[in-house]
């Protein structure tokens, strides 16, 4: 059987930046020839990032694009890779666009086969997906072909990420094409238990495929997507031969025995309607070699820290993309800043996390030394800014009462925040969790001001949970636990008023949350929550509070999404809305 | 030839108010019998609003819509008008989903015609937009008949918006299928001049149809989005019969003379794969009448108030449908802040409007007189609010300088605005312009905060146009005008320090914003915008800032879309972005 050796290179790369994207490219490339590599994959897109959104609209992206992948060819024939083929994912333009009703040269999600300091095959993804936080009919012209590309005697058939999610195309047209390597490149954002799905997708996938197939994942993070890596090799019949880690960049290399390609391969139109692409660009096998590189298996996180490194990951990752080294957190000495201060930390380090205690006259002695305490655990910079100035100033000025009083002093720490953020050029972390921005439990401009919101996507029921799993981490590692024990056993209370607490305004967390979830996350109407055995008065008053907060979560900045369903693109609701679940 | 009598019910619906939509529709059902109608048209998606966005994912919603068409139709019966066809568009789901890789029972834009008290046909929209600040690929599947409806002899095909806008379809399939008259319901968004493209299109389908075609508009608004009537009528030629008012809710009432249906008509599939649907309500034209309604034809407006009325229409709308009778304006004196205040006069009256001036250390004095005079010019309710002491006490807490200290003043003003929101009840406007959110002119909590936008997709050259043109107007109708001249004629300034004014940072608007139309509407890249004319350094500088911004359009409030393109779901751009024109 002809052998390969095949390299996945799971990379990051960042929105736009096709000099830094290219350079990247170059860089594993080099490491992944060094290691005899005899193919060479890159993510989906990789050239651009991914999502572009609306770039893929403004032309000159496009041709930019186009120009980036003829160069990168050139440049790595120049490095002296040129005769090893590479798999890149970037931008390209469609000459087929009027079929699809779309302007002529519309864009394309595309990847290049680049050899010999060439492009030598292109083609675009074929199913677009355009569900969740995916907007791609907006703006891709669906690829038409089979792309195989012939290396060392071996037909290796290529997809692109949701070619291998939906049913049909090029999944069974490589079986068609008697493809002896399935190889498809992606970037599939983080969900909670979305490993154990695509490692499902992989294994079926390559039995259908009847071959081998190779799935190349992005890591890293784009606004508020994270990728987590976990590329993965499956044999025809779906058993897992390599797996690479999760959340962590670099290059899975491993040795693979490969159907010889046919004398008389397939050709024309083969399933769907794809057209078989083939470029050979070695017909004749490798003399043999003995394999020594078996890809490894990386074990996978358990839900927990797999939840809390994507939160760091996720942020580490806007801050890098964004120009940005500290961050700025108020601390109420409330468990949800302390999580996103042991987060911050764990990101950037304690050295580059600047925390403010802005008490006022309602806030508990416990809550300022709560604040302390964590600044003390985790080391992080720590002030305090008494607000009962500005307070009082204010209330000399308009006499607030209720409601208005107890917003104020929320936006009065969100005033301060903002200040010494433009003045010490530290970035504002918003501590909200999905909990509060799901009913509205938060202050427009008040506790909700930041350039990024790390937890926003975590029910709170799930922040008590990382902070104890964050906290045992330490202990086992024989470090200091980050987050004080007090921050996390004392009742939620936003402290904007004498003795106030939660529950005074929400069901009980552990409730709330499973008919959020409900709700939220899975679009289930009132009926069918009642039906889960909650109580109807209960679930319709927190389904109006979820409808009415809407206005704010617009405003909201954004943040790590985890869920099968976060605030963002994910969940597109009407501010205007008269439609009240259970009320008709 | 038979004849008709056609009621075009151009009129408002609220999302997700299935009750009070529905309410509507027997209103303008009664008026229209009883002015003669025999057919009886509503908008796109009138008993559900439009767009409903994600609330189309939602299964209760979608079975509450279906349940209450089909209510609709009884009640149309027991109130009497069972034997006049009404069309509505509303809310269904399919059952063909799976063709469109769909889960079963995936939502429609759908229509129904409602006769003898029962759903006589339905069918969904054909063509789907997929653009701009359409999502429906995400939501919907297509329909694949030709609903035509034979009502007193004459065949009516029907349609539903983007059917007409696209090529191919239920347009040429009318023809095909030998129909009388092409009826389409449409949600079409304002833009500036839309109308003309609207009534060209309409004239040109009418010719491919081959008979008369009437479109029926929505007028009102959702969101970001003004609906601006305008329903027209062309007869096969493409001559324009009949035209309704801008902006105005009624009920356009004409009578038809109209080919009689076919004896032998045309069955099965015709174009685009589209399966003659045909339902026979009455196959007898009516006995020879007197026409008498002609349906009128409403002159256009003028580009200036035709922008200025979908201002202020956009306004009213919002505030209403969310439940608010008062807004809360921050006075500077300046032109943005004094063109709002006059919208919101317009939008609501001067009684339910409350400005207050907000001065600081810097505001000049013409500032606070400036704002006073357009408070006694309009009537608006009227209070100064001295932002010093709530300044020093930040700045003896923090000792803040440069762009920390600008920036406070406006949060400052934000944090004010919101106090007097909560403790009075009004909804609070920001004042920003679109030039000025291009480029990030603006402070994030400070002068952004609001509920509302009203001018934040009008450039700033916009700006002056629409202040004189409302002075003018209101001279020419004998009032006083609303803006004060020195607010229009002052060089703009955000007076955050000494001497400061909006040039010290930004090019002259009529170059800036000719610059932005071409880099923000127009999708432009920098080497065709310097190919218009404008200075290299000054379009690379420019375009910079527009995209550094991005992050501070992501948390500004919603507000009226006027332009092709404005900031909201129309422009998706990425906040984490490498891409820079022209540094490459």
């Amino acid at each position: 059987m002809p052998q390969l050796r095949l390299a996945l290179s799971q990379i990051d790369s960042t929105v736009g930046d096709l000099t830094g994207n290219a350079e990247a490219v170059v860089h594993w490339t080099r490491h992944a020839v060094e290691q005899g590599a005899h193919l060479v994959a890159f993510p989906e897109m990789v050239l651009t990032g991914y999502p572009v959104e609306d770039l893929a609209l403004r032309s000159s992206f496009v041709e930019a694009s186009r120009e980036a992948v003829r160069a990168l060819a050139a440049r790595l024939k120049e490095e002296g890779f040129g005769d090893v083929p590479v798999v890149v994912g970037y931008l390209d333009r469609s000459e087929r666009a009027a079929r699809y009703g779309q302007p002529a040269g519309a864009p394309q999600n595309a990847a290049a086969v680049l050899h010999g300091g060439e492009v030598a095959l292109s083609f675009a993804k074929h199913h677009l997906p355009n569900y969740g936080v995916f907007d791609e009919f907006r703006y891709f012209v669906p690829g038409e072909t089979l792309p195989v590309v012939r290396v060392h005697g071996v037909d290796v058939a290529l997809a692109i990420c949701e070619d291998l999610w939906q049913d049909g195309g090029r999944v069974p047209a490589a079986r068609t094409a008697g493809a002896g390597l399935l190889l498809s490149i992606n970037a599939s954002p983080y969900e909670v238990d979305k490993d154990d799905t695509r490692l499902d997708l992989v294994r079926r996938r390559a039995r259908e495929a009847g071959c081998t197939t190779a799935y190349v994942a992005m890591i890293g993070c784009q606004d508020e997507l994270v990728y987590d890596g976990d590329s993965i090799v499956c044999d025809k019949d779906g058993e897992v031969i390599a797996r690479a880690p999760q959340f962590s960049e670099g290059c899975m290399l491993l040795d693979l025995d490969l159907p010889a390609a046919s004398p008389d391969p397939v050709t024309g139109v083969v399933d769907d309607g794809l057209r078989v692409d083939r470029v050979v660009l070695g017909a004749q096998p490798l003399a043999p070699y003995d394999a020594e590189l078996d890809g490894g298996y990386a074990e996978r996180l358990e839900d927990t820290e797999e939840i809390y490194t994507a939160l760091v990951v996720g942020l580490r990752a806007y801050l890098a993309k964004n120009g940005f080294r500290s961050v700025l957190i108020g601390l109420s000495g409330g468990i949800d800043s302390a999580l996103v201060a042991a987060i911050a930390c764990d990101a950037v380090g304690a050295q580059h996390v600047y925390g403010v205690s802005m008490p006022s006259k309602y806030s508990s002695e416990h809550s300022r030394g709560d604040a302390a305490e964590l600044a003390r655990r985790t080391g992080l910079n720590f002030r305090t800014v008494e607000i009962a100035p500005m307070f009082d100033a204010y209330m000399a000025a308009l006499g607030l009462t209720g409601l208005a009083e107890e917003n104020l002093q929320s936006r009065l720490r969100g005033t301060t925040l903002m200040a010494l953020s433009n003045q010490e050029g530290h970035l504002v972390l918003a501590p909200g969790n999905k909990s509060e921005l799901a009913v509205g439990y938060s202050t427009l401009y008040g506790d909700s001001v930041g350039a990024y919101g790390p937890i926003k996507d975590v029910y709170k029921t799930w922040i008590f949970t990382l902070a104890r799993w964050r906290n045992k981490a330490a202990e086992e590692r024989g470090q200091t636990p980050p987050i004080p024990e007090n921050s996390i056993s004392k009742p939620p209370s936003a402290e904007l008023r004498p003795g106030q607490v939660d529950t005074d305004s929400l069901p009980d967390y552990d409730v709330l949350d499973k008919i959020l979830q409900l709700y939220v996350d899975r679009d289930q109407g009132l009926e069918a929550i009642v039906a889960e055995g909650f109580e109807r008065e209960l679930v319709a008053k927190t389904l109006r509070m979820v409808d009415t907060a809407e206005y704010k979560r617009r405003q909201y900045p954004p943040g790590t999404k985890i869920s099968p369903k976060g605030f963002g693109k994910d969940r597109r609701l009407p501010v205007t809305n008269g439609w009240r679940e259970g009320a008709q």
